[in-house]
């Protein structure tokens, strides 16, 4: 089974806590949005969105920043994903 | 009987939370949009949507993930359906 | 006497609920939003609503599934009414 | 003296409750707006409202529905008027 | 000193409350908004708000009628006015 | 050093209320938003803001009125300055 | 590792209070906002942000004036960074 998110959205799955530390990154958020480093699963074929062309500029595999509370939950034959808009994603870590 | 969605708007069925686990999906939420498995029923035309134009990408048939709290409940021979817009459809399973 | 709907506007009335429930419909809604069967009496002309051309896709005496608190009551020549935006109504019972 | 309302706005004249009652129109509302009947006193030029052409579809005369708490309520000489937009009349009583 | 209003806007000064009642006219209003007679002092040059051009519609020496709360009230010489939008403005008293 | 605003913002310095007494002028205002006035020091390029086209219409020296909470205080070798967008500048006192 | 910001975004990194008292700069904000001076370590690509074209005017280096509460703070490699759009720059400090 696959997650195909539509239009500018974006599958992420999170990177471990134990990697994230590993790899040296501590995140802290201000206010309300806790960030996080999550690793790109399924990429949207763009489109459309409020009449505006999306173009996706993100790619299947790369570590990326975005919100703790952003996006949607769903767990897929016992992982757990998160379902984001190209525009949640903040930065691409290198 | 059979519901007729206007323009953007989509029928969706909720699939079965026997049939979610047999499936092995199962979903949780961030915040108050709970995420569910759902098959689509009907399709709108598409049209004009706040002066844009919005081409329908989903089909009949076609499982789906949306929000729990999203759309308006109708019961319809005995059958609940769900109204949807089309951008509250997150992603397709596959 | 007789109501002209402005614009995107649509006379409706209410279904009365002996009837709808004759036709095994059963109308609930999630939040604050209760859906509801009506017959379209009036259609208003369309027209540009916000800078943007609306072109008016129902007609007089279909049945329409809309939200209960949606639009202003009308109550006339002892018959309620209510006045609703075209953009309210979303599917058509057929 | 003479009320000018500028761009797109509407000075309406409530109608009496009593001429109402014998018209048999009684009028209720949802919510927080309360409709009524009024008469068109004056109508503005229209013209640009946020950068788009607003064209004037009333007229001096008609009985009109509009919201109880919409527009501004002006004493002129006597008598109460109120000044609304275009867009708060919702149908034309004919 | 003068005072010179910006883009679409329109410095006013309201007209005395025993000037008011001589001419009958008596104000009341809805809600927040309190109308008031008010006569043009300067007009802005108009020009782009929001990406949108304005044409200055109202001139100096104009009365017209506004909300009470609208604005920014300014004392300059020990006469106190007011700036507004010209969309502030509802209606010119003729 | 020197504060350079970017885009469409405006350095102020707000003059003191001593020189205001002394010129006449008395500002008070209405609700939240407490007017002053202020000299401009620097003036941003103008440029795009939400995909429009902004021109500067002011200039370094001009005496301007502003909203009092309007705008981001900076503290600079001992003086303190205010960065405003134009937009914020209601007036210019002449 | 590196921090590569998306679209319009800009990675900054707080300059140390002590520094900032040494350069003369005291910060204070209105309200929820309160400034500080930051260097620019990273700046996006620029692009389409909400179907508008945004071009890139700060370059690397630049110590820039932004609001505490604005953007998401991330640590990499034991350095606290900021990510923020171009649009919450208010100046460059010079």
């Amino acid at each position: 089974m696959k997650l195909k998110p539509l239009c500018d959205r974006v599958v992420i799955k999170m990177v471990e806590a134990e990697e994230t530390t590993a790899s040296g990154i501590i995140l802290t958020a201000s206010a309300q949005e806790k960030p996080q480093v999550a690793e790109i699963i399924e990429v949207g074929p763009g489109g459309v969105v409020d009449g505006k062309e999306i173009k996706m500029e993100v790619q299947k595999g790369q570590k990326v920043i975005t919100g703790k509370y952003t996006g949607t939950e769903v767990k897929l034959d016992g992982e757990k994903y998160i379902i984001v808009r190209q525009s949640d994603i903040l930065a691409i870590v290198e």
